[in-house]
């Protein structure tokens, strides 16, 4: 998720100390170092690493779901390549992939974690219904086939964007490939035009 | 991946190790828990923690490219599902989901660990080629279209499969839908009746 850090200064100090250190290693010290308050006055607001850290993923997944929803296009294809656009953002800053790589030691703290899960569980779900949503429009409009599951193709989407993401972190994949990829699923197996074309 | 364990005695430990703690808190101790041989005995074959999980993750990545060698199937078709069922197979045991769950906190490890990152990357190349090598044949036999982009298809399918892997760790999604998603794929991007049949 290509996102810009939260707003609020705690949220924005989290940020970069998770960009320098990483998901596993941050401590509260760290984001102090990166914030206007102190250690003592973070612990006044989040009792300990673990309510900061959920606090960050709500925040996180909250402004990410307000990008998602300010999502415009003319028709349904471009609305389904600006939502796929806000995933498939290339990494040029080194910060950028080192929020990556924090987000998913995050999503592999679902097991462990029930606080994390649920945030991670219904930013799921809500990119999921975004895709529903906007296939749905292109099939009422007439743009996408009449036959598509338009549930079962959001959630394949969104299996993607996750692919896409690890192995942007795991093997330094470029994310441009899915870009390409899932241009071709649009045309191949969601547009209309592809199958009277044919 | 749903892999057998690997086979050597602290290979099999490290595994039951890797299950129960998961891969940031798993210990020596833990591992020599597991096993046969002392803590002094492990550090004799493995100097640290991290040269130990690197001989894991090589043994397992070779173990499961081993398997995905062996797979038969009497078309490119039959072939195409033979790979994709070796990833999502259901995870019906708690510890083979706990064991998913550390191989996706090693791959969020890439960016920091060279060591991991080479492991991954030549099983991601591997995996890529191994589809690569069933499209191509099924291009070959005039099973799929002839146009078919024999990398860039491959390239796909093993971002679905990471994506699948992901959520299933991050969010609990059972990888099933994904089995239909590909075969939907399939028919839809890859196989040439589809097209002839339209």
């Amino acid at each position: 998720m290509a996102s810009d850090p939260p707003r609020d200064e705690i949220m924005e100090a989290t940020y970069r100390a998770l960009c320098k250190h990483g998901y596993a290693a941050v401590t509260m010290e760290d984001i102090a170092a990166e914030s206007e308050k102190s250690k003592a006055a973070l612990h006044y607001h989040y009792e300990s690493k673990h309510d900061l850290l959920v606090a960050f993923l709500e925040d996180l997944l909250s402004s990410f779901t307000a990008e998602l929803d300010a999502v415009e296009g003319s028709s349904a294809t471009e609305r389904f390549r600006a939502l796929v656009g806000l995933f498939l953002e290339s990494e040029e800053e080194e910060s950028d992939r080192r929020f990556e790589t924090a987000v998913l030691e995050m999503k592999a703290q679902g097991p462990y974690d029930e606080a994390f899960r649920e945030r991670l569980d219904e930013f799921d779900a809500a990119l999921s219904e975004r895709f529903a949503d906007v296939f749905a429009a292109g099939v009422e409009s007439g743009e996408f086939r009449e036959d598509l599951d338009v549930d079962a193709a959001a959630d394949f989407v969104v299996t993607v964007l996750n692919g896409a993401h690890t192995r942007q972190v795991a093997v330094e994949r470029p994310v441009e490939q899915t870009r390409a990829a899932l241009e071709r699923y649009l045309d191949e197996s969601v547009r209309r035009t592809a199958e009277v074309e044919q």
